[in-house]
């Protein structure tokens, strides 16, 4: 295979109690990378779309190229190739737009490259894109564009992190109002500490989610949507969340929170309808102060990325 | 029926990474509660044996009469009891000793009276022979020892708590040094704020717990058993704490911590032969220094309170 054109998923990070450690793949929006076998070693960026010129060609610095770069090095192989990316989700979204990225290119080329390493050995690499996105190698966004599904990383060091199951029928409103926050400032307005008690409430939410996931109990899961330390800093810099969620949970979603940093604002529901219905409610909302937004409505993305040619 | 004598297990709260959530119940030791119905209203604690004289005979501050009191007036019942409770278990020790009485007492009470309330309903009031004895009403040894297994307090406000599976061959080594250490002492020390880096590892811990002892994955439980928050400050009140845990890990237990608010240490391994080598292990360091030792092994308690007449 001389070629080969790869989907990764977006992902949403933090899910309300899990944040840096609970992460999840949708079916859409995604981002496309194509990569070509070159004949020298050279790593060139040949064609962006979908950024509204916004990204670097320079591959040593976009969040595509660094995780192949890394790989390659690992490898120690000196194979070229070319890089075409296709943006297909909105920048800066709180949507794993990046880590979509990084796990397109990176798993693009290990399969050219016969699969040289087992999916799951990828992340590593793939986290490199992270730390040039945001300034450190989060794994909550890339894990799950890599492995698919629910995903938990139990510890950074050393690396540990798991898949979990989710029922079939559990589906995900992603809204994102048309507004940048940088993920940089989202996490810097963070306190350092948190009290005692505020930990043990997330702790309780935490093993919540995780049991209602896996024995299927959406009220478990409901309940266990809640965030007590990292929603109320952050909802602060996206404008009408309160009132966004609250339109979600009116129209009968299990829970809303933010997407990663934000400004995504992403709603659990049980089956489709549902979720359409929430998401119609919830974009309601921009409409009415002029915020364009896009919407999105997927189940869990159980497989990760898909090769697409 | 006018009499009954009912058990009720030890508990392990906290279960090295969830503070105040997890708690689980062993099959020994246990209290026992013996109840008869009298012709008046009075409730009477006619005997008490196995405390060496520490506890109170007045039924308003015993942690035994205290729930059924309690139990009664919500019922709106007169019905009166003598009641006998014989500690089978060390007190002050963090097997939740206070809490087996609680619940054994209510436990009874409730089947003299023809189960007027479903098991799940008398947390509430074995909750405040837990305020009796530690000065707040905890759920985290009350609600495994009521409902037997591995329980996890989702919420204290509203109390939202449920069961987890745990796998068969689970088994708990608990080694009480005869020392004593207050609850109230050993939640005095500590913090009252937690670093978010420290929360946010911990919550890997309790969602890879949570997802360990569902899905039997052994490993996982393992390497989920890190307390951050708790451990560290704890352990300093409890002589040859690390050497204990050593002495337990280097047998073969796939973790180690403090049982409640200590001084009894817990912990896991993977069979029964493994969690009596454990045992003798863990004695053997208190042996050295001549602090004298209650041991016992025991899978988890799937049942809870038990009726032996």
């Amino acid at each position: 295979m001389e070629s080969i054109k790869v989907y990764a998923p977006a992902t949403v990070a933090n899910v309300a109690c899990g944040f840096d450690i609970f992460g999840l793949a949708v079916e859409n929006p995604g981002d496309e990378v194509i990569v070509k076998k070159r004949n020298d070693d050279k790593i060139i960026i040949t064609e962006i779309t979908g950024d509204q010129g916004k990204l670097t060609f320079d591959p040593q610095k976009n969040t595509v190229t660094v995780p192949i770069i890394k790989y390659l090095e690992h490898l120690n192989k000196r194979t070229g190739f070319d890089v075409i990316l296709h943006k297909k989700m909105p920048l800066g979204s709180g949507l794993g737009s990046s880590s979509a990225s990084s796990v397109a290119g990176v798993y693009a080329v290990n399969q050219l490259l016969d699969q040289a390493l087992p999916t799951r050995e990828l992340l590593q690499f793939a986290m490199e894109g992270e730390r040039i996105a945001c300034g450190s190698a989060h794994a909550d966004n890339v894990a799950p564009a890599l492995m698919g599904g629910f995903v938990v990383i139990r510890s950074y060091s050393p690396l540990d992190f798991f898949n979990v199951p989710t029922p079939d029928d559990l589906y995900v409103t992603i809204v994102h109002p048309d507004i940048e926050v940088n993920t940089k400032d989202a996490r810097y307005i963070l306190k350092n500490e948190v009290s005692l008690k505020k930990a043990i409430s997330q702790m309780g939410n935490v093993a919540g989610m995780i049991a209602g996931l896996i024995s299927g109990d959406y009220s478990l899961i409901s309940r266990s949507m809640v965030d007590l330390i990292i929603e109320p800093v952050r909802s602060i810099l996206i404008p009408q969340f309160f009132e966004v969620k609250m339109a979600a949970v009116d129209s009968g979603a299990l829970g809303c929170s933010i997407s990663g940093a934000g400004p995504s604002i992403f709603a659990f529901s049980k089956g489709k309808e549902t979720a359409e219905k929430v998401a119609v409610a919830m974009a309601r909302e921009y409409q009415k102060v002029d915020i364009k937004t896009n919407v999105f409505v997927s189940p869990i993305n159980k497989i990760g990325p898909k090769i697409l040619d």
